[in-house]
């Protein structure tokens, strides 16, 4: 007699975007022929440069003759997509070893997937807000107890606000936790740790033989350079941290499919022998994936040579022009914006005591401009909603325009 | 502190095909120059044909212009595809709803994911020999005890032997078992269930509301149209199984990397709600995936065209070829061959009472033929080799003259 693994049954409502789309759906259902303006999901929008399709046309040439078609490739990824890789590191200072790279079909998969190799007694330290799949993986592999709903939070999680008063990035624990994911620059609030702020979770994993799952995923959004763009940058990272990264934003893979995780070979877990942590993640990927597809691959590889860079860029530069004018433009109708100076992301706060659900009827109601409530990424998103940069300029004005011009913030809900 | 998923460490030898790489590299290192024959891994090697590269080359070109460019796709996969999966099952006088498809990135990964979906407590019955990722994903997953190296078998798994007797095709096991993991056409055996073999398993499993995870991986290699193609041929299977298939041996995306599985609406276990372990999986998948590559969809969807299914057909029937070759010049040199004419793979008895390590390296050794041996499959496997029929018709004609003109099987192995 087959049971299930019940630890689904605590997931608390459908997954966000589902339930974002739902809305859109009945609102556009009454009201047909209006045109919605999408600033929710982090969908890239723009074409994929020449580079790139160069490449990936090139590898289709390829698996159509059969002195160049590949089937089944090495088990970690390419070796030429591992070696640029470690090239494309070595730009921010830091050596990375090509068998330290993971290729992956994407970020989300190996955020998921990664508590696979640690036990399921883990006390798990989640930031709040934070992307739905570090807390949905953790659930359902039985990390914790079930959804308190007056909290908004699951039992046995150990939450990090992320706050105006921080600056959207919360300081280390005071308990003792075992699994720690950080994202920065953050999804949803568009904060980025600095040096020091990475450096004190550092301290802390370390001290605490605790390990700390770095989601860089928009680091290339990042124009400061005083800001780390990988936690590697940080003396002491290698022992205590993995990072997971994707093509997705930074070259708009999204649908093309291409990651990469690194488990360094010094990371430790208190009861892993030298190594054993790497070693396991190997074993984890060759049992429950085959590789990347090989074209995603070929596209990756394109797009870290020199002009692929410089192509891929230069998109970034213009998602993140984009960026600039809805904060301009949301800044000048009243409203308080954090986040979209090194990352894709604004976090834009509810006027008043409004709800982000409410927020977000609104501005889906006034506006027709669909944003992401931020109490979909956890408690301390209650009061705010996610806006994309994502988007076609023209879209993106539009929207800006819409909320310009239809917002009305009334005096109730700011008393 | 962060601790490991101990199980990691209940994993037997390395992987199967890393051990033979490392034999196959120890060899060639001491006969430098020497051409290995590789009949080895089941790796496609003919390229794509011409309606498949067309869709992937007018995919990428769709990728490099706005309005045509697609980023994250529908979370179960493109509906064209699904809607194609549909009819190509339709052939086969089977109804499969384009909402019951999801679509992933290969069989592998949903064979070693879909245990996720049950409690850990189930108990797990497995074909013997069998494809190595049912075990090891169960393994990890805390579902058995240790290896037993004596019996080459993990506690608490029920192994059903596929055996010379039985056609390699087991019978539905005594006591009850919550998993049961089929594959037909079978990897290694290639045996192939018939319709009363399929249907006494759901039988048996509807009787004990087990369910059938039934991999189906290489069902296009069937050519009897008196064997069953899939296991919703057989009457009340849409209750009790999950099936899972791939573009990979299919159309030759081993790197493409693009597959499917099933999850009926009417699946049942024990204690789920109606339609719950479908939500489940479309949950899970929703959580710990981000679709497939929207390049390799577009491929599949070439594949399905009637064009591209003929072209792709070509290709399956010359591996059947290779096969046919492969199993009469065995044939000829005295040794038993099952297998190979429903499937692409060749089950060789190794000679006499040797082990299948011992006629492994025999093979290697005097006719610099790379097979892969019967005990990396399981216990079952330990008197056999698995000889694939993938490869270009030289390569496979050069490893079965090199077995014909070299192999010595002496009258001590057969006394």
């Amino acid at each position: 007699m087959a049971t299930i693994n019940r630890n689904f049954r605590k997931l608390s409502a459908g997954y966000l975007f589902p339930e974002i789309a739902r809305r859109a759906k009945t609102y556009q259902a009454a009201h047909p022929g209006v045109v919605l303006h999408k600033l929710g999901i982090g969908n890239t929008t723009e074409p994929l440069p020449p580079a790139v399709l160069a490449g990936l046309h090139a590898k289709v040439d390829g698996l159509g003759h059969a002195d160049t078609y590949t089937g089944y490739g090495d088990e970690q990824g390419d070796t030429p997509l591992r070696e640029a890789l470690s090239g494309y590191y070595r730009q921010f200072g830091v050596e990375i070893d090509p068998e330290e790279f993971f290729v992956s079909d994407g970020a989300k998969a190996d955020a998921a997937n990664i508590q696979a190799i640690f036990d399921t007694g883990n006390v798990v330290a989640i930031q709040d807000p934070a992307y739905p799949v570090y807390v949905d993986s953790n659930v359902v592999s039985g990390r914790t107890g079930l959804f308190n709903r007056t909290l908004g939070q699951y039992d046995g999680f150990v939450y990090l606000p992320g706050t105006e008063e921080n600056g959207f990035f919360p300081e280390p624990p005071q308990q003792k936790v075992d699994l720690i994911y950080l994202c920065s620059p953050n999804n949803p609030t568009g904060a980025v740790a600095t040096h020091a702020q990475l450096q004190a979770f550092v301290d802390y994993a370390r001290k605490h033989k605790a390990v700390i799952i770095f989601d860089a995923a928009y680091a290339e959004y990042i124009g400061d350079s005083n800001l780390p763009r990988t936690i590697y940058e940080i003396p002491g990272a290698r022992e205590c941290a993995i990072e997971i990264n994707s093509f997705s934003k930074f070259a708009g893979f999204t649908g093309v499919r291409l990651g990469w995780t690194i488990v360094p070979k010094e990371l430790v877990a208190e009861d892993s022998q030298p190594g054993e942590l790497h070693t396991m993640w190997f074993r984890r990927q060759v049992t429950f994936f085959n590789g990347a597809s090989n074209i995603a691959q070929a596209g990756g590889i394109a797009v870290l040579s020199p002009t692929g860079l410089s192509q891929s860029r230069a998109i970034i530069a213009y998602y993140m022009e984009n960026a600039r004018i809805i904060r301009d433009g949301l800044r000048s109708v009243g409203l308080t914006v954090f986040g979209g100076d090194n990352a894709p992301y604004l976090w834009v706060k509810a006027p008043g005591s409004m709800s982000s659900w409410d927020f977000f009827d609104q501005l889906l109601n006034q506006c027709q401009v669909i944003a992401t409530p931020g109490a979909g990424f956890g408690a301390a998103g209650e009061q705010y909603i996610r806006v994309s940069a994502f988007g076609h300029r023209g879209n993106i004005e539009k929207a800006v325009a819409s909320i310009k011009n239809n917002l009305v913030i009334t005096e109730e809900v700011l008393s």
